[in-house]
């Protein structure tokens, strides 16, 4: 298997949204479930957007698809635990969008999961790809990795 | 059907527990599936109970066992609204536990659901019941109804 | 506290919907959590209505709101165990509906765990209550428990 | 953005686990959340694992950790479709296991999602890696892709 690349820090990311942990999130293992990592990157990636102004379920003709979402993990994190997601811009093209996202345990520095997670902005009639709306640039930018 | 029952007032809780939603809370309906009321309420009980010291996974030869849940639906909740879950102690039996709970949207005083929550408590490699633990009857004295 | 009813039968229940288990159903003590039953209970009623015709996501102006659900817990149930969920009308009035429901474990005959649920039928525009659709009354008449 | 690969067919899978889907696994797009993938993988690995016998939770004192994830979304899955996840065995290292793995809807050919999953097999005590069990090793060989 390749080497793996080593875990990021708090200041390689842009924006932070905490995250509480619940008892259903541990597994048989007594840890998060890997699958949990995923439903904390899609909370972060969607806030960021509502609070920006530029997602509005009821209202909007458009929608961020996601095609892709990768994770890899570095340490465990257990309910009670508090967690905070690092989301940053990697990638802004035409109509899609590539996150990277890092999960951090308690107040660590060090991310005890990392991953990335595309979108493809679609009309939402017909599911072909459009633009990315103007909104969505504009609440993204600043989230580009410094 | 019969008369529901008014929501309580966040004063007829003595316990409080911030709780962050996920996108993948919202329903089809875009709020917050009826289902995860119930995962804040298995949450608010065990994090009560982990901060007090009286549950450890690890090594506990005893277990709450939930044996019955309730929840009534007065408002609706949606993404990324934080909530607040209320905890009482209702009633202290030898082996069981009945909870009181309430999930409060945002800053609202008026519960958005309610319910209960049945706790026995039993030996894990029997799963007879067992008197209630002493660390767990002093964890949950405090959480008496005023 | 109220001594509990004895858990009833398949031959109690008018439909059935088989559920597969999932890995991160188990939790920490390595049965399928408390909340995870509530989440079979929301997809047998719903896939019913679906399956009859009388419940269309992308063009309904009326929803059937969850205001109140219960279960009693009698049996573990455990990935990768399969259940089947049983399902029967136990009122129907001019705008609500209860339904009852059971989870049997694999071919067990008693049930792991019963409980109820209530919708009331609302106008989504105004989150009033209307009266029960005449497609959703169709549907669920056959459910009468016998 | 790179191009992205085909869409496998089942030929190109070993072994097949069938997946209900869940009212809850819709999200306020009504399509099967990007996340509850995940939680299909994780359900084939580990249902794989045990009925070959090599996996047994409560007495096994080394688990598979999960340390890396990813997947590929070509089409939606809504309830309540029927999924069937296939399942591959990609690489088998001295420690570790890299499965992939895709999600075919209904009676489909062509995959709606495509991913790879990797477990490092560690002594549970430590947390350090130990070789793949050869229990674990002798049910996955049958896993090679053809």
């Amino acid at each position: 298997m390749p080497p793996r690349p080593a875990p990021s820090r708090r200041a390689d990311y842009a924006h932070f949204t905490p995250i509480t942990t619940r008892w259903s999130d541990n597994d048989a293992y007594r840890h998060v479930n890997n699958v949990v990592y995923y439903g904390f990157f899609d909370t972060a990636v969607n806030q960021q957007l509502i609070a920006a102004g530029a997602l509005d379920l009821e209202r909007a003709d458009r929608a961020g698809l996601v095609v892709e979402t990768h994770c890899r993990y570095f340490a465990p994190v257990s309910f009670p635990d508090r967690v905070t997601v690092g989301l940053r811009l990697a990638q802004l093209g035409t109509s899609s969008l590539r996150y990277e996202l890092a999960v951090f345990r308690n107040d660590d520095d060090e991310a005890a999961a990392e991953g990335h997670f595309v979108h493809v902005w679609v009309d939402r009639a017909s599911n072909r790809p459009v633009p990315v709306p103007p909104e969505v640039r504009a609440a993204v930018e600043p989230l580009r990795r410094r």
